[in-house]
């Protein structure tokens, strides 16, 4: 027990946030309160939890938000919200994929500040437009990667910025899951259910799901550009509508070469994302479901297991860490930061300064090109995996 | 994505905690916040953060608290907050072990629910007048052996009662850490000194810092009482007062052996605990720096890796889950854990109704028994590694 | 200590084995003496161990060999041996790729049984020239894929015909290594200096020494075909004439797909060869570096480690296995196992009997498709990673 | 593939070899045997296979020796070879414990050095008598302790040396096995008959079968003298007559205190041996099951994997070297090892000179030393875990 918490700078004058979606039955809608509570420093005041009016009004009673900040249509809620003097500056959007664009669209325009799950639209268009409009009114559209919001990703992308890695040469990332194996949307299961249907989910399936979150993880840590992708898009499932495994080849930009798998029906994969990145001068390793280790394996010396909490941690680890070496942090703490992160962005708007530069989190930009990079994909998959260059965002 | 989150049941009503100890430079008192607020059952509302006034108030102010309830003296605060109508309902004491007596009596004798971190106290004497006293006032006096909070913890221990394992022959339990192979105490080093010092933290150095865990999470899951130790016990650096490193024999009611091991000493331990039960028809191993998995080997048979979240996992591990297998939930989530349990058992008291039988938490029974195995084990290590009994409690 | 040997079945009667290539300096041919004595299944008799007379004669003599047959010719060797009553019934063949073709057209020509190291050939041509001339002759032609020889492996492909996987969908597999990261053919190291030296190792680099093992370990357990890879090849250290780094999509007849990295400039990978395959009712994993464990992983239930020696290890394992579970076996005596098989066989033909359908190794027709995945991936690699259909063999 | 091999620096002018027992049935004679074999130093040429004349002959005929050298009585082997101009120069004693005291001190009195598995003898009477006839006659009596054997033993033997960890302070050592965790020896199966009788096993139970091996290693490698112990031996299988389990309190001299754990009935254990060594500058941890790495983990710095066959390892793992980094070798290459250093020393004897300083592996002393240690365990668990000091040897 050697190092002093970071665990609530939080407490006073926290942020107000709400939230759209995320009512009963919600998956990840529970995970963003949570990652919003972890480190003190939102209170959740307002939500549209449900498009069905009672489910809304159940889930926010129980959630503790007052009645008349219970709402069941979003452009209501943006439109009250923007008029309260206690308003909320945030909200989180956690519904399908398909409802991003029109929500963050609503409360960009009425001033509020937006973070919103991954992919952030279903289209690239829409994706440049989100972007545009942020832009235009300076708030801050946070998408939540949040896997790079743990502490030894952030280790990683710093030894790679600081030339540990030498000039990059390869970078592996495998994202397989294997809970849509059989097929589970056909049995009424809301997860599963929405996520393989296009019209919810857009055009992409595990490669919109996951293959994304693989992509951002690694274009973070290397700090590469996708040139060019070839993927081999597959729905194994029979009835299946959208991609349950994509195999696809890299090329970035100065010469690095990769490959990507992403898949959903990999027997005894959990949630099995895995990044690898060498360079002319060394490796590292990251596996996202034992996240307070790194290996680093400088060439001609042996591994190095480098620990969440040490000494051995650089600076962007140890700004995101809450307890000592050995007391694992997880996928929570990991979700959690990235909304302290935006906290700290937040904070420094409302005082129309800039943030630290070390606050760092998945901007709309990231947003856009893994939009992007759905497009690419599936585009490519289409035509027998021919080479597509990413567009530009 | 696969199950329903249960991350936050709480939301409307939560019970109002204050805390002891905790302030500026401590490390225990941010986890126990954290903890308290991560299901969003408990409003932090007060606190005695410390001993030192100034520090008291600005460690308050920090975390958001009104002036009015920043107390510099824990009397003060147990008297005034029992007088107020919107009171505390629950403290959390997280100062240096020789307090936790002084402060638990305090609030118990002023009706309010104690959560006490451990060691309960630094005498069997005062752990047994605790013991009374959260009897003859019907108040819940929890301890946070937070590492019971782990859903797989859960999931061996029901597993113990089914009998799956059959008879229990042999228990393995350690606890090795490094991060006192130097003499950190000598430094300034806050956590250190105090641990070190036996005026604060009683007869038992690692015996009593990790060792007491060690013997805990044994007892908890293998359902077994101990009997009798011999313990060996170690002060390596140079200059400590207390032990730092403890080797000791179990033998347990009912015929079962095992051994303890417990070091503060042991480079490249982080917080390695680890716990082995093997019976006649199988054995569970758990790490806690891995805590998602659960190795469980039917005899004969190839061991199987049982992972929170999944169908596998039983009741008693299901309940305590927040999020799907692969997403790893960490120390934070464990020691949450404890304090959902304990808010459910006060949300019971409230009602004065029992609380579910499935709500499980170390009591001040447990904290008196891990007393108890402190005194035995020092006891024994005075008279050479004798065997002792443990003291009745 | 539970299982009883087969460490030495054999001892009398052994198998009379040359060698050409395998002197001073060399690697493979120790590993090939060594995996031939380790069963006392043959007799070392006879060698041209170097192309220089002088290394040729001072090696023979240190192995034992008698003077009257140490060779500086291969084609001599095979004639004297041939025309000898006690001439060898097998040769080893271990010098460079390109040497392969010629040596093993001259001993099958005499009617002696080649074991030859991988890759058959640096040509499909060749290749298919050897194949036509083991038949002639009735010859057996074993091609060292020696990972093929892991008890654990075996007891995969078992699994994978017994259908305990359902219909496969997914083959990922990989073969990393680091010892080519910096020029080290530049240095004078002489396992470098000819595998990057396209006029003895033939097109391929990594893909030729590794990627070909990683196909055939892929396609030996899975029992699928290869019908078209689109291959990625770079050389990313600069001066290197072959690919030190092969990124492939793999399309398998009936629908699999997958993909295969091989590389040799990826730090902190020794000989990180990894296998995993996903079927409809399950997935395994296997690993070369702790080659004595099978994760298998039926879907929807907890993943087992499967044990070598152990009695949840398949009849294709156990017939492999020389010592219980918990005491590794590893890469020597995974060669070895190729070693016995072929002396099975070989026994089998001395009879002119059919072998025990049991025994399998890698024959002429493996060696000639490993050759064809080579030129294919050479190929799609020169055409931009287009879909090149494998030739048929 | 970086490294030269050392596979056979044997070949020519072979030690020759006999053994006693290790027949038909028997599972550690064919260890031995191979072990002799892999480095291609030793003509295995005699044996008295079995003390069952027909199992005898059957046996050696299998193994290829010739009628004349298949004894059935060892006395008349050790009197026949040693008047045979090219009789055995060395012998291998694998019977069960009780037999290798009679055995050796035939072959010692005889002028033929011995090879004999451990536990030396059954008593240490008998086995300071077999020291004092080495020493008389000048003969090499090693014991198969084969785990010093291993290159990362090795390595981490002259860490320790160097003095990388300091002074020493702590040395965990732990061989859980769990093929007795039912009563095995009822059922007939030899190896577990003959080890649960005290009249061919002696006094040791699972402490003679492996506790002696994890005395061994401990000390091996830690270079210290165990001063005392307490013993808790427990013998769980109603019906047997010998421990299964033993828990066991370690003293060295200089002050540095340990545990060991030996069990022969904790499931999901095979050969689970792991020997941990922290000093005052760091802590080494190895595990038989994965024997190729060791973590060393210098204080405050990021443990490191040091990997057999690469650059980190020092000159004694590297002596003791066969293949490269990444090619796993295991138990038969570790036993090989101890039977290659003999026949270094055996060498040396040959000519009238000292072995090679490096040539290193268990003596006669080490063996005298296992059996105090075993006779000590029993001592003190009959005197209720009392402290026995080691008898001297």
């Amino acid at each position: 027990m050697a190092i002093e918490g970071r665990q609530d700078k939080g407490g006073s004058n926290r942020i107000r946030l709400g939230m759209v979606g995320g009512g009963e039955g919600a998956f990840i809608g529970a995970v963003h309160r949570l990652a919003a509570r972890m480190d003190d420093q939102y209170d959740f005041v307002a939500g549209a939890l449900s498009a069905t009016p009672a489910r809304a009004k159940r889930s926010a009673k129980a959630l503790g938000l007052s009645s008349d900040r219970a709402y069941t249509d979003f452009e209501v809620m943006a439109a009250r919200e923007a008029a309260r003097a206690d308003g909320i500056e945030a909200v989180a959007i956690v519904t399908p994929n398909h409802m991003h664009a029109p929500i963050a669209r609503a409360f960009l325009d009425a001033g509020i500040h937006v973070i919103c799950d991954k992919p952030l639209t279903v289209t690239l268009k829409e994706a440049l437009d989100i972007k545009k409009r942020a832009r235009k009114h300076r708030r801050i559209l946070a998408v939540t990667y949040n896997y790079t919001g743990y502490p030894m990703v952030r280790h990683a992308r710093q030894m790679v910025q600081e030339g540990a890695l030498g000039k990059l040469r390869v970078v592996q990332v495998e994202y397989p899951q294997d809970w849509l194996t059989e097929r589970l949307e056909a049995t009424g299961q809301k997860q599963a259910a929405w996520r393989s249907d296009p019209r919810q989910s857009g055009a992409g399936g595990a490669i919109g799901d996951i293959g994304t979150h693989a992509y951002d993880l690694a274009t973070f840590v290397s700090g590469l550009q996708l040139e060019a992708l070839a993927a081999d898009l597959s729905s194994f499932v029979p009835g299946r509508k959208l991609d349950d495994n994509a195999n696809i080849l890299l090329r970035f930009r100065g010469g690095a070469r990769g490959m990507l798998w992403a898949s959903q029906v990999s027997p005894g994969n959990e949630n099995n994302l895995k990044l690898r990145v060498y360079g002319e001068k060394g490796g590292l390793e990251w596996h996202q479901e034992h996240p307070n280790q790194l290996r680093w394996s400088p060439f001609g010396e042996p591994t190095r297991i480098i620990s969440r909490g040490t000494g051995a941690a650089n600076a962007a680890a140890a700004r995101l860490t809450r307890v000592p070496p050995g007391h694992p942090e997880g996928y929570l703490e990991g979700f959690a930061n990235i909304y302290s992160e935006v906290a700290a962005a937040i904070r420094a708007a409302r005082q129309r300064r800039r943030a630290d530069p070390a606050v760092t989190f998945p901007t709309v930009d990231d947003g856009a090109r893994g939009v992007a990079f759905i497009e690419a994909a599936v585009k490519s998959s289409r035509r027998n995996a021919a080479w597509v260059k990413l567009a530009k965002t």
